[in-house]
């Protein structure tokens, strides 16, 4: 819509003609909140309360461990898994709902890196999410410390793939700039030298088109409170491509993951399948809120679906970034967020000159009822969840930082305090 | 009470002279129910629903991602960690909830094989519960195979360690006969000989008085879904002695456990104390549930605490196992948890001398409102929580289970079927 006079009115004529309106009454959203936070946690969906609370009165209150069975707990995993494999392009039996991303990671790259016995390198790069590296050198450690982790620029990730790399670990949006890899190609590549991939997909799940299988994926973890809207801190997901199902052998060999659980066998035995990645009892209450969260997700399906999500995403995201450079010129804002739409995931980011102004902006924008987040040392992200957002929310949006800017409204005490949490 | 004629009426009797009486009103439990399955999955606080909708409703739905600082989630593993301290006798920043069982034996585990390099064994015992044996042996795997799980007989446990057991590993009660282990005399054998002590505590942990700090334990895990009343698959909790937790390094080394969060620093640095314990994102709705339920437990601190909740457990297993070795006579149930108070937990296990029969028996017992639970080959298991249970519950389950054996009204296909979870 470049070069057109937009206003109000006309991003509410988008809403108007928007396949996808219907989809906000399954959340529950505050009256004048405009949430472009949902990246980092996703909104309540409307199903949720009485979902969970069901799952405490009746199944656990009245029929407490009988729910196991009678309540199908014991399937969640699977169930909440193949909800969910859809949405990022696997078939049945190949996700499971589990523990959190950062423990599934530790489970795919230990049974990556078993299958590439002879190599020695892990490659990432230097702005992948901390906790991935994190858990990538704690899985070193422990094994010896004979394999390395390879950090590289974004741009020289395909040139660093070698005959040495045993797994290339990487998130495939950049948290901070909102950049997407091609997964696809980063897959092709890997595999024409050997090497295995494990994609961290927190940030794509629920927001875009993620097609493993039609890339040859092998493994893949990902986020349940982000774009999946499971709630607070929600079970993860994890992928394993049903090729190499038979080959996944994850150190973390808990009693869900064995071929009987209820055997009570003194040896191991994994299940066939993708359940041999579960480990112990999941939490069912938090389960039962990520099946909510995904089965919303879900009712974009006859409505064109992920595609639809994402030309939706990439129309809210290029009004937003017309309108911070139209409406908030002159404040230092640059955008770095890619602009050409197969580079970008469903975000935009802007640094700015001064990073303790960023935050600070942040709070006021906060105050406003405008919620993003801010990512140092500079970053002010804003994420686009098309399921429930609306063209007027980003034109509010943008009104809102241009009053902050405008009148330095950021400029206050309370606005700088760091928070624990940000 | 041995020898003096007992009725439902001495039950009575007892019920109202028990200081203890006052805490089943902080439960939700259906007219007529006998729950003695509360070591496999503890009853609903009452508390617990208002609060995760609390947690819900307000904190989720309207303040969304600020409910981290403003709701104090943040805090919750470190919180709820501190309040199960007490009831195992631990200290304020030794324990934390997190993850499964499963997962933070691992942790634990790896972080004390890594203490003692130069040793190569794991001991165990051959009827440790699977899970942890699962764990130890995908950790050996993982690690290179150069250790080795050595399963003894419980008997046998204290002359097999010796000076090349690394590390001791575990469960406190037997799972199956309740069988109890003197965690002091063990640890201080282990230490005497340079092992380290792993223990899981899945049936301690609010079950009977812990005294990990007094014993001079290492490490324990333990169970949140069983006396703690935390909810279905409950996150776990993980100890580590304030004298170990500099040397604390464990693998699945995730964000929630690094020095400073929100740095976002690619190293990963961990955190001083207890938190280096912690990985990914905790579910947070469950989390909730589970600070319900440990505030439940702690209710009886003013009221006897831990000492009281002991001294209850016994007089309801001492009554259970008299009435059902007086009223059930001659259907073959022999006990198989020890008499003597000290080597004894808080269940009463009976083997019988058919396991199909034993199956249909729990079953049909649960069809008229006994819940307990039935754990191959041979076991029928009872659980006694002090907290909600009364001295007629005992006797009314006692009477049930005659009914059942003398009426034969376990012979009918239904009771024999199978279920999914046992």
């Amino acid at each position: 819509m470049s070069g057109v006079a937009i206003d109000r009115a006309a991003c509410e004529a988008l809403d108007a003609a928007d396949p996808l309106r219907g989809l906000r009454a399954l959340y529950e959203l505050a009256p004048g909140l405009v949430y472009l936070d949902g990246n980092s946690l996703g909104p309540l969906p409307r199903t949720t309360v009485a979902c969970v609370e069901r799952g405490m009165r009746e199944a656990w209150g009245r029929e407490l461990i009988r729910s196991w069975n009678t309540a199908g707990w014991i399937d969640l995993p699977q169930r909440i898994g193949d909800a969910i494999a859809p949405l990022i392009g696997a078939g049945p039996g190949e996700v499971v709902a589990a523990d959190s991303t950062s423990v599934n990671l530790f489970k795919v790259l230990s049974a990556a890196i078993a299958m590439r016995p002879k190599r020695s390198t892990i490659l990432s790069e230097n702005g992948n999410f901390p906790t991935d590296l994190y858990i990538a050198q704690g899985l070193i450690a422990q094994t010896g410390g004979t394999r390395t982790l390879r950090l590289v620029e974004r741009t020289g990730l395909l040139d660093a793939i070698d005959a040495d790399t045993a797994v290339v670990m990487l998130t495939q949006v950049d948290y901070r700039s909102g950049s997407r890899l091609d997964l696809a190609e980063v897959t092709a590549r890997a595999h024409a030298l050997g090497a295995l991939v494990v994609w961290d997909l927190a940030h794509s799940a629920g927001a875009f088109e993620v097609a493993l299988n039609e890339a040859r994926a092998d493994f893949a973890v990902g986020c349940g409170y982000k774009y999946l809207n499971g709630g607070p801190g929600a079970p993860a997901f994890v992928f394993v491509a049903r090729r190499h199902q038979h080959d996944f052998v994850q150190p973390l060999s808990g009693w869900m993951g064995h071929a009987a659980p209820f055997d009570f066998d003194p040896a191991y035995r994994p299940a066939d399948g993708i359940s041999r990645a579960l480990v112990g009892t999941p939490p069912i209450l938090s389960m039962l809120a990520l099946e909510c969260g995904v089965a919303a997700m879900r009712a974009a399906a006859p409505l064109g679906g992920m595609a639809a999500i994402r030309r939706k995403s990439l129309a809210l995201s290029d009004l937003f970034i017309e309108l911070v450079e139209r409406r908030c010129a002159g404040f230092g804002l640059r955008l770095v967020t890619p602009r050409a739409h197969a580079a970008r995931a469903s975000q935009a980011s802007f640094a700015i000159a001064d990073g303790a102004t960023g935050y600070a902006v942040i709070q006021a924008l906060i105050a406003r009822a405008v919620i993003g987040d801010f990512r140092a040392p500079d970053v002010l992200r804003f994420g686009f969840a098309p399921s429930y957002l609306r063209f007027v929310d980003i034109w509010d949006a943008v009104e809102r930082l241009r009053e902050v800017l405008v009148t330095r409204a950021w400029d206050r005490p309370e606005f700088r305090t760091r928070l624990a949490v940000t």
